[in-house]
């Protein structure tokens, strides 16, 4: 098996696994309860914040535990513009985001906020000028992910979070769930309120997830309650899976030095991809190490997966959250305004436990296979 | 160690934990991806959708999976309300509900819904004509809890369902967090639209949930998204975590047949209470098997809970959601109007796995520890 589709999800390390399955079992109380039971389970709920916040050379006050990117998303933009309401009613983010944040700006459009979708480029990312034109004086909210997850584009986060920090009432809020373990980001240098993040997809576990929040942002929760989480997230936390997040963020940030293999994967499937006669490469070249986009205009996408899954090989189409609802990339389609191109959309997506040798395979499967394809539909 | 805080959270089954760890080690695949790594972990998702529906003798597309109690009371209360907002703005609720209902209610007073408070007995009860009094044209959701999560007394909930069924515009919501496993619930019956669990509360895995919502019932989800769970809730599904408690459900249930062994640790306990001077029985006679509930007015809850420690017997003072953040439990008040009860309140909580001789062992520690305690005092 050749598991190229890291962006949807990633396989748990061991180690991991075993942290939960451990503290599930000898830690199992209740972190709020008052006796020593529930005392142990809150010490470890606390070192697991102390050693992702320092991990994120953040402080353990700003993390707030989720079950996932989808939560965090929809705590981070409803909850910002629910508490700041009374200062304005303007959200901007971009056409490119995943569903959880462009659904989410849909929701509060039916409430009455408006919001800008700022156009992407044919490099998949946003113009800093576009931005600073659609600045209102109610803007309350900007929110723009960092590496997008399925084209592999990053965002000037940095030039934007600097401009941004000229407006105080601006919530910058970054959606870093591809991101996060393969493309750096300093959430201080680059002024930002909101950070989501998951925990399955740098091989920690489904349910669990962090949202950074800045200092003295506030939110207004989704889930009222026992107060956990500061307030900002009621219900029993899931001490195991928080645990083993952090375990799974700590081995993960530790293998970034392998970054340039990554890298060298992606840079051999780009430079082989390119030579293979009607196949569109969408990921633009200064995109991020794990993700690799490509088109071949006039074999659908799902067709492709399933003739590459015959050997062995699983890549994806477009967002797993999406490609169940679309049959094409809304992202694609954003960038080139090409139907058939977005419609034949492949996305492989890396991890650090892949290796040239699986990405050789690749090549060889995509060549043949195109042959294949291309002869019965001819 | 003797563990009797069971309702704030259960040691989940050895099996349970096992079955965890082999589905996110082995089925890690996202469901909503398109090849045969997806749809295998798809599948498991379903087949337990199916089992947890069997056992609740509801249909697979009336179960929603969310990541807990209060994620779920928070879901079903806020999605039915704004999804009805258009034919009113009352909610009918009991002063004994837990948090998650409470302060759920007391946030959509402040985004303008009214909601009404019903009053309990002595008995931790509601009357059913208060119930009926209070419904006016514009009442559009009654949430009441099955089992009392402090005390456990036990709402009518098929005498209320029945009256409830000539409303069609009324949504019925029943918090079955404490109740499920211990006292069984016919949603059909009792026509219930929505009913919250728990999985950590029936020996499952912290981080999991089941929210039924009868078809046909519209909400408006807290998280949008990639539209998973019939779009009620977005978000990868945590596969692993909704098989271990399926199993869980599955083990519980088929433990209820030692209901009589839990009935018995509770009628010991409530009678052996009784016998001791200075101590007064919050619990109905009438209540739930695995909830005794009593105060020592005189001494502060968490005082004695300490003591009780001391002998290594984990009790507890009120929900442990609420435990922190205060010192007196608001249900005792609201039942005997007495500070002093409500302030030196001590929960015992059992599950299938304590027995008779832990209950003697409570009933002589709680007669040390008094006397011991008041010696100091005088």
């Amino acid at each position: 098996m050749i598991y190229f589709d890291n962006s949807a999800t990633t396989k748990p390390y061991p180690e991991v696994i075993e942290s939960f399955a451990k503290v599930a079992g000898e830690y199992f109380g209740n972190p709020s309860s008052l006796h020593g039971l529930g005392a142990s389970a809150e010490r470890l709920l606390q070192k697991a914040r102390k050693q992702i916040a320092d991990l994120l050379h953040t402080t353990p006050s700003e993390i707030v535990f989720t079950s996932g990117g989808t939560e965090g998303n929809n705590l981070a933009i409803k909850g910002a513009v629910h508490a700041a309401a009374k200062n304005g009613n303007h959200i901007i983010t971009t056409e490119m985001e995943h569903a959880s944040v462009l659904e989410t700006c849909r929701s509060l459009e039916q409430e009455g906020f408006e919001v800008t979708y700022l156009p992407v480029t044919k490099d998949g990312s946003i113009v800093l000028s576009d931005l600073i034109h659609a600045i209102r004086e109610d803007t309350i909210l900007v929110s723009i992910m960092h590496v997008n997850n399925e084209i592999g584009s990053i965002q000037p986060i940095e030039e934007i979070g600097r401009y941004l920090a000229d407006f105080p009432k601006i919530m910058f809020h970054v959606d870093h769930v591809q991101g996060i373990g393969k493309v750096p980001l300093d959430f201080n240098k680059c002024h930002i309120d909101l950070c989501t993040m998951s925990g399955h997809k740098f091989h920690g576990l489904k349910g669990t997830g962090i949202l950074y929040v800045r200092s003295h942002v506030k939110l207004s929760p989704l889930f009222t309650g026992g107060n956990q989480e500061s307030k900002f997230r009621s219900g029993t936390e899931n001490v195991a899976g928080i645990v083993a997040m952090a375990k799974a963020l700590r081995m993960t940030l530790n293998k970034q030095n392998q970054a340039s293999d990554v890298a060298e994967i992606r840079d051999y499937l780009m430079s082989e991809l390119k030579k293979i006669e009607g196949v569109k490469i969408n990921s633009p070249e200064s995109g991020a190490p794990h993700i690799v986009n490509f088109s071949i205009p006039g074999i659908k996408s799902e067709v492709f997966i399933h003739a590459l899954e015959e050997s062995g090989i699983f890549a994806s189409t477009t967002s797993a959250c999406s490609s169940k609802n679309k049959a094409i990339s809304e992202t694609v389609l954003a960038m080139f305004h090409d139907l058939s191109r977005a419609e034949s959309v492949i996305r492989i997506s890396t991890s650090y436990e892949n290796n040239l040798e699986e990405a050789k395979a690749v090549i060889q499967a995509v060549i043949e296979k195109m042959a294949k394809l291309q002869k019965v539909m001819r």
